[in-house]
């Protein structure tokens, strides 16, 4: 049996040794590895059921892997196949940092419905796209049907993640100061779900007017897209505290997703949107392969960058030598 | 004299009819249009000075016209020179619609310091975003040293406009709710200043609960790129009411842009993210032009639009046929 063929069956089977070596094959450069990986994917649109695509997003110290692992293993211990996909596009793939994650979740890494992964770096932010979407469509054809994506809510990658999930969970601080939450902004206006984390006892009341703030916040910003109010809780991933609130908050906008047809809306948009992308990227990465074109490129950016011509000019330049 | 020449001295001298020639130069499809229009921009960025972009946002109703006559007299009045653009991506390119523009602001329009042109409809959003940006320039060319850029904020527009501009200030209503205020997701994040318009003495309590939650909500996103922390105010446009506030507030955004030397790497960074999509852009416009390649693309689009097939498969087919 080929290696295609024998990933497929154990994908089908959700055997997880399959699904990290399919994985492999999507991150991975060479171009055989690639083409094994498109013909994996191109069956796994097949299996695809109303699965829940959720992002958690938040600035390193908000404590997004402990809130994934307590609503991950709430969710396993009710049956439900989660897997974990962790997103930081300035991480290098060691085995380092792989064991990092892992340790970062032991409880729910290891549980038998659980699946971890944390990403590959890619170079690029298309790659963290390309990856990371693939991947999901993998998870999703083993069986999962809860997959939870981790970014970091700093840079580039959250617009990215914004159009491949259903739900975007987003947790900040209570009372840190704007100035120290480190958010950018444009990502407040991306969340579904707005969590409050590390509600304690020392810090309930100062916890209560962030929460208050932020409903405001999040009522001023409208609904979404989609016709969603954003919701706003409170709770300690750490202790627990309203974290099945939290599950249930999570929940309801997938039930209104679902209920709205918004569901098949926005993924469809999701796959347009990522069609163009894809396409648009493909045609500028053969435009740039030349190394003539990519030379002359470079070259008038530079000038660009150092206010040595107009960027217009430097356009003509660029493209017509 | 050649008209390129013609036109590169009547720009020096502050001549509008110059100024409007070259516009509608930059606003053809004619090939021999374009390339005299970009014989003159290229001359333009000599004339540059440390000019103000300001652009004025709102959804339909909100009073952006009626804000910017107000505010346009007043810096008249103080003998600065004034443009102001609109650009309205459906409107169609008549007499009609410049009729109507003009008639909008006939007190500004008439003043000899002020120099007002509607936009051309460019069909694309590629098209608005090369028209009003040369246009700017033009502007700038012929002395004008604060150019008003008026756009409707529910579309893909306003973030172009954003990478144009050095201030942005969005016009909202008091207690319309934000279910008729019709404001795009996103488009709150972009202002450095947000006004409440139309706020008179049957509504002034509404105004000032909205004044402060606004002012909450700003707080809550946190600060710009550039370090500066959201305005908000309340105005009339209509009985003249802290119009001359308004204005000291976004002139103090300018004074902080000077001051914090973000001026200068504001208007960087927006040159060098315009020559990105610029070339991008000219690189999939080329492609494009091929009808091969085009109609594959929009063969395997529609497939995609219609769930008929996986995005990646399209992706595939619409590039390699």
């Amino acid at each position: 049996m080929s290696i295609v063929n024998e990933l497929k069956v154990g994908l089908r089977r959700g055997d997880t040794r399959a699904l990290s070596r399919a994985i492999t094959l999507v991150e991975s450069r060479l171009p055989a590895d690639r083409q094994a990986a498109e013909q994996i994917i191109e069956t796994c649109s097949s299996f695809s059921n109303k699965t829940h695509r959720i992002a958690v997003t938040g600035v390193p110290g908000v404590g997004k892997s402990t809130f994934i692992e307590a609503i991950g293993l709430r969710l396993v211990d009710a049956g439900k196949k989660v897997a974990v996909l962790a997103i930081d596009p300035s991480s290098s793939r060691t085995s380092g940092s792989i064991l990092g994650d892992k340790t970062r979740m032991d409880k729910l890494s290891s549980h038998p419905l659980a699946f971890i992964r944390p990403s590959a770096s890619a170079l690029t932010l298309g790659g963290v796209a390309r990856n990371t979407r693939e991947t999901i469509l993998l998870c999703e054809a083993a069986g999962y049907h809860t997959v939870i994506i981790e970014t970091v809510g700093v840079g580039q990658s959250e617009t990215t993640v914004r159009g491949m999930v259903d739900s975007f969970v987003l947790l900040m601080l209570a009372g840190a100061g704007d100035e120290l939450q480190g958010i950018k902004r444009g990502i407040m206006e991306m969340a579904d779900i707005l969590l409050i984390n590390k509600v304690e006892e020392d810090n309930l009341s100062k916890a209560r007017n962030a929460h208050s703030d932020y409903k405001t916040a999040m009522h001023m910003l409208g609904q979404t897209e989609q016709g969603w109010s954003a919701t706003v809780g409170m709770v300690s991933a750490l202790t627990g505290y309203q974290i099945d609130e939290a599950i249930k908050m999570i929940e309801a906008h997938f039930a209104f997703l679902l209920s709205s047809a918004m569901y098949e809306k926005q993924r469809l948009s999701q796959d347009l949107l990522w069609f163009d992308e894809a396409v648009r990227q493909s045609i500028i990465d053969n435009y740039l392969e030349n190394v003539v074109n990519r030379t002359r490129l470079e070259e008038q950016r530079q000038m660009v960058e150092q206010g040595e011509t107009s960027p217009l000019e430097a356009v003509r330049k660029a493209l017509n030598g």
